[in-house]
C-alpha cells in the first residue's frame, strides 16, 4: 500500500552528521536514552535543524537484559531497542555527537552547552534527557573494588561471577532483574534489602522464584566492603537490631536506585528535592526554550515508553516555541 | 541468555477472559488504543486485577496506514501496531471486552460504568482512555450522504475512490495523509483548507508534493454538499470574499480534528474547554481514583507514543492508588 514511500525501511543508511559547534542549532537535544533518542526523530519529522549530544547510547535500556513492558514487543532484548532506537534517529542528516557530556549552560536567547572535551555547541532551544546514573553504596572499600568485584549491570557482568557467591543489593525491579540473571551462573545471590520485603513488580518475583539459589536479607544494609587482592566479602548491618555480620562473596551488585544526571543545570533550572528537573506536562522547565523528559525529569514514573513519550512532547514544544520565536 | 523465560514469547496465545459484571476490578480501563492498552499491560504486569472496556481497538492508530514516528519500528502498518499492541495485551488473563462504550460513570469508593447494551461493571480505579472521535463538518447534506460519498479513513476507503474526482476537508497531518493515500489511487484530490496554508509535518508536505493529482484550495470551507442517489459535489465559500463556488466530486474525505469522547463523564469530572479531561502529570483527574490518559486527556501532543507513555503513568498511578487503599 505504501511502497512508494518505504525510504525509511532501506537498511542501514546513516545519514548522520557530525555535530558542528559553529552551527545554531533550531533544537539541541542532550542525552540519548528512549527520551533524547525519541525527541530527536520528532524533531527532525518537524523539519527543524537538530543537534544531539549524548556521553552514551540507550541509556539505562542498554543495560537491560529482557524488556517486556514496551509496547510493539513483547519481548526484546534491550541492546536490540537501543539499536532499533538509534537506526531511527541516524536516518536523518542529524548533527551527532557521541561521548562528550555537557558540564555547564549559558542561558540566554542562545543558549550555549559547555562539554567536558573543552567543545562548546548552540542552539535556540534545549532538551535535556541526560538520564540518571547509578546510585553508590558511599561505603568503606567501595571506591578500591570499584570494577573489580563491585558492578552495577548485571547483564554485562554476570558471566565473569560463574559459580561464585554475590550478594544484590537492592530488593526492587531493578534487584530482582540483577539476580535473575545471575542466577543462572553464580552459585549463591543473597539479596540484601533494608525494607521489610522485595518491593519488585509480582511478575518479577514470580520470575525469581523459579531459582533456588537465592535468599534474601531484608531489613539489613551493607556496611564495608573488604578484601585483600580481590574482594572477599561485605559486612552487613540488621537495621532494627544493629547486629552486624559479614558475608563471604566474592561479587557485589549495587541496584538501589539512581542519581539524576543534573548537576550541570542546577544553578539554571529548578530542580525537586531528588534533583530532577522540574516540568509540567508540556515538559517545559522553569526557563524559557528548556525543556526537559525522561528519567532526568521530575515525571514520578521511570519507564522506557513514559520516557519516550515524554520526548516526543519535549520535542514538540520545543519545535513551537523555534516557530513562535 | 533469557531461554528460560520466553513464555511471553509463545505465539497466538490469548489468555484474555469475558470481562464480568460481578467482579470488582482493582483497576477498570476503558478504551483500547495505546493509551488504554499500555495501561492493560502495565496493570497486569503489576499483578492487579484488571478488566478492559472498550468499543473498538486501535483507536486511531487503526485507521492510520504508514507509521512512521513510533519509536522501534521505522515503518509499521497502524493496523500491524494495533495486533502486536494487542497481542501484548491478551497474553495476560484481563477481563476483557470488545463492542460496548461506556455512557454513564457513578462515581463512589467503588466506580460503576454503565455501558449503552445495559450492563455495569465495577472498579476500585478507573484509567479513562476512551480517545476521540471524527469532528464533522455540520453542513446540509452531510447527513445524508454519510458512508455513501463522506468518509473520515482514507486508508479504509481510498480504493473506493478509484478514478474518481473527491476532495480532502483539512490541510493539517491527517489531511496530508489522506491526501497521499488517495493520490494513488483516485483521479484528482482538491485540499480545502480554511487556513492560508497547509499545517501539516514538513516530511508529510514532501511526500504530498511527490504527486501532481492534486491541488489545494487555501481560505475556503465547504458549505453544503449536494447530489441526487450519490453524492455528486460540494459548494465551497471563500473565507475573504465570501464567493461561493461549487466542486463537481464524488467523495468527500473529513480531515478537520477529533472530538473527545468524554461526554459520559462531563458531570463528573474537570474538563477543559476543549472538553478534554484535564491531568496532572502522573495521569491524575480532579477525582479520587479516576485516571485518564492518552486522546481523551488534556496533554498537548496527541501522538501514538505520548499516548502509550501516559497509559503507563495512568496505570501506574491507578495501581499505587489501589495498593494504599
Amino acid at each position: 500500500m505504501n511502497m512508494n514511500f518505504n525510504l525509511s525501511e532501506m537498511e542501514g543508511e546513516n545519514k548522520a552528521e557530525e555535530l558542528s559547534n559553529e552551527e545554531i542549532y533550531d533544537v539541541l537535544i542532550l542525552g540519548a536514552g528512549p527520551a533524547g533518542m525519541t525527541a530527536a526523530v520528532y524533531c527532525m519529522r518537524k523539519g527543524v535543524n537538530t543537534g544531539l549530544l549524548t556521553d552514551n547510547v540507550g541509556g539505562q535500556v542498554a543495560k537491560t537484559s529482557s524488556v517486556e513492558n514496551y509496547m510493539g514487543y513483547r519481548y526484546i532484548e534491550g541492546s536490540d531497542l537501543v539499536q532499533k532506537f538509534q537506526d531511527q534517529v541516524k536516518q536523518f542528516p542529524i548533527g551527532y555527537k557521541e561521548g562528550a557530556r555537557a558540564i555547564e549552560i549559558q542561558q540566554g536567547n542562545i543558549k550555549k552547552v559547555i562539554t567536558g572535551d573543552g567543545n562548546v555547541y548552540q542552539g535556540k532551544s534545549l532538551v535535556l534527557a541526560t538520564g540518571k546514573s547509578p546510585r553508590w553504596l558511599n561505603v568503606p572499600g567501595e571506591d578500591k573494588y570499584m570494577g573489580r568485584g563491585i558492578a552495577v549491570c548485571a547483564i554485562c557482568d554476570a558471566p565473569l561471577y560463574k559459580d561464585k557467591d554475590v550478594i544484590v543489593v537492592g530488593g526492587g525491579n531493578s534487584g530482582a532483574e540483577a539476580t535473575i540473571d545471575l542466577a543462572k551462573v553464580a552459585n549463591h545471590i543473597t539479596i540484601i534489602q533494608d525494607k521489610d520485603r522485595l518491593t519488585a513488580d509480582r511478575i518479577l518475583l514470580d520470575k525469581l522464584n523459579q531459582f533456588d539459589n537465592f535468599d534474601t536479607l531484608l531489613e539489613h544494609k551493607v556496611t564495608r566492603i573488604f578484601g585483600t587482592e580481590n574482594l572477599e566479602g561485605v559486612e552487613v548491618k540488621n537495621i532494627k537490631t544493629g547486629e552486624k555480620n559479614k558475608l563471604d562473596v566474592q561479587g557485589v551488585f549495587v541496584e538501589i536506585g539512581w542519581v539524576p544526571n543534573s548537576e550541570f543545570i542546577k544553578d539554571t533550572l529548578s530542580l525537586n528535592r531528588w534533583n530532577e528537573i522540574n516540568i509540567d506536562c508540556a515538559c517545559r522547565t522553569s526557563e524559557q526554550g528548556i525543556f526537559a523528559a525522561g528519567d532526568v525529569s521530575s515525571v514520578p514514573y521511570k519507564q522506557i515508553i513514559a520516557a519516550a513519550g515524554d520526548g516526543a512532547k519535549a520535542a514538540l514544544s520545543a519545535c513551537e516555541y523555534v516557530m513562535k520565536k
